[in-house]
């Protein structure tokens, strides 16, 4: 690996901690290197409002970035929005060199690899693009490209396809694992989404907790899907976090209502009539899904109804990973491109 | 890895190519080490009545085993059966050396190694038993504990769980690949075992084909279980292979049967119904499972009922291996020791 190859996994690494505090900002990292080479700086897309990656990384490295170079995953941007382009704060630091890994699709802040090459900047673009992609900026450059969320369908279910006993019982399937891992990402994302069949049954908190037990720091917005009433007492009607209940079935309307509130990463964790719905409306870019080492022989599948009713009609899918998660395995997957 | 483990990876690999062949006698693999270690002959169980491993090696090395070294995967036999015993072979040939890997548990035969040292034959015990164990041996030694035939249930389900779609299809859930190693894994064992509903349904063939297509030139035992009659031109009924109608429902008295066959190693492919009461009787001993990257939102899983109505009591698995075939996710996994 190249220092800049080291440069921009670190930058990815910033990026992806910056996950679920930014919205509908990108979580995008920086690492400034100086004159001889040696990282200088690092920094990562603060809050709205808040500087961005570039400004952090630059302010960490101070003196060290004149003569220096920039390492980034997005593209620096041009424009005048909350806070001032980055393109300036990089002249003004005397960064020589700047390297990003994807070019900025936002047409309002695009155009800053031409700016910095007009300044007399050399700028490379694309090392490690396909990493920032499928990472840190994956929901992101999906939301800008769709106007939609990114939607991560969650959920667990035995060898055997049951993701509920046939009593209704669904704790805990998965293993002590991947419920940490789940939390983690209700950490990093900005909406997790249930039915309100999910809320009667579970009676679910839906928030992201420590791995000691705590509440996180940082909570994403719950939100409730269906016509009927959320039953007083629910555990999502806590102060835990902020619950936003949407009396409608329809997964785009959804989806609409969500990205109007700056939500660009959502986990979509059930039921199977919800799940359904959103893959019938075409709407779930990823499956997340936990196969548990247990056997029920009866109960419920994770997928409701979607209108497929013989196997060549099937949806087909794409493995982007296949791992364990303690005991539990853990499979990624995306549609299939036609 | 010593030349003994590599003699020993040589005879796990001649043993795992006569499976399918050799029941009820065990599928051994030897190889003989000339005196300065080169590989002087393999061998494997022939058919039963045939020669065993020790002397198909001994034959092939020839002269050159004398004060030579046998590797052999199962301890050799001191009893005379249908054919003379190994311990005589091995003696006669001027043998020196023996490594073999897991002890004969069949009372009548055991004592091999005991002979040999008192013939003043060097001989070690245990080199890679458990490859050994899990390997080529599983299904026999499984026989001999249990006096049962070992049984691999092997379905493939959907991403959410469906081994069929609402209208009953199920071709193709599973790719090409897969297909062909369920091909391949027919050739290796002893009996495939369905449904009379599967023979209705599916009106499978249940016959191991060659990657050309072709049948095999060896055959499983198909066995279909249930009370039903199999319908009149269904393809079991055709003479690609043996055919036996078992009019139980009981798994217990389906494998005591089989078991009474020389049956050592058996193929259980559906389906729910069947699938649950060999569960639920206790007598399955490994999962095999194929997940297509596919989603069907409604449909069949591929395990019935099983007396399990609530999550605590699932029957806990472990896995033993979870990797890709084609584009297929292969898990494999045995219920979990109490």
């Amino acid at each position: 690996m190249s220092a800049l190859e080291i440069a921009m996994r670190a930058a990815i690494a910033a990026g992806e901690g910056a996950r679920g505090r930014t919205s509908p900002n990108p979580p995008v990292g920086c690492v400034v290197l100086d004159p001889t080479g040696a990282v200088a700086g690092v920094g990562a897309t603060q809050p709205p409002g808040g500087p961005h990656a570039e400004v952090m990384a630059l302010r960490a490295a101070g003196e060290l970035a004149r003569g220096g170079t920039a390492v980034v995953t997005l593209e620096p941007c041009a424009h005048h929005g909350r806070t001032p382009p980055c393109v300036l704060a990089l002249l003004d630091a005397g960064i020589s060199e700047v390297h990003f890994a994807v070019a900025d699709p936002f047409p309002a802040a695009a155009g800053g690899a031409d700016q910095l090459r007009a300044a007399g900047v050399t700028v490379h673009s694309g090392l490690l693009a396909d990493a920032v992609r499928k990472g840190p900026l994956r929901a992101w450059l999906h939301h800008v490209r769709t106007g939609r969320p990114h939607v991560t369908w969650k959920f667990a279910s035995t060898v055997d396809g049951r993701s509920a006993a046939a009593d209704g019982t669904s704790r805990w399937i998965s293993s002590p694992e991947s419920r940490a891992e789940v939390h983690a990402l209700r950490r990093k994302i900005d909406a997790v989404i249930v039915g309100t069949a999910t809320v009667v049954t579970d009676n679910p908190q839906l928030t992201a907790r420590t791995p000691e037990g705590g509440l996180a720091e940082r909570q994403p917005l719950r939100v409730v899907v269906g016509e009927s009433d959320i039953p007083e007492g629910s555990r999502v009607l806590d102060d835990a976090a902020e619950t936003l209940h949407l009396r409608t079935r329809d997964p785009r309307e959804v989806l609409a209502v969500l990205a109007g509130r700056g939500v660009v990463d959502v986990l979509l964790e059930g039921g199977p009539r919800l799940a359904g719905a959103f893959w019938e409306s075409g709407v779930v870019d990823r499956v997340l899904m936990y196969v548990a080492p247990l056997l029920l022989g009866a109960g419920t599948a994770a997928l409701g109804e979607l209108g497929v009713s013989t196997m060549s009609a099937a949806l087909p899918l794409s493995y982007e990973s296949v791992t364990m998660s303690g005991p539990d395995v853990r499979i990624s997957a995306v549609p299939a491109q036609d």
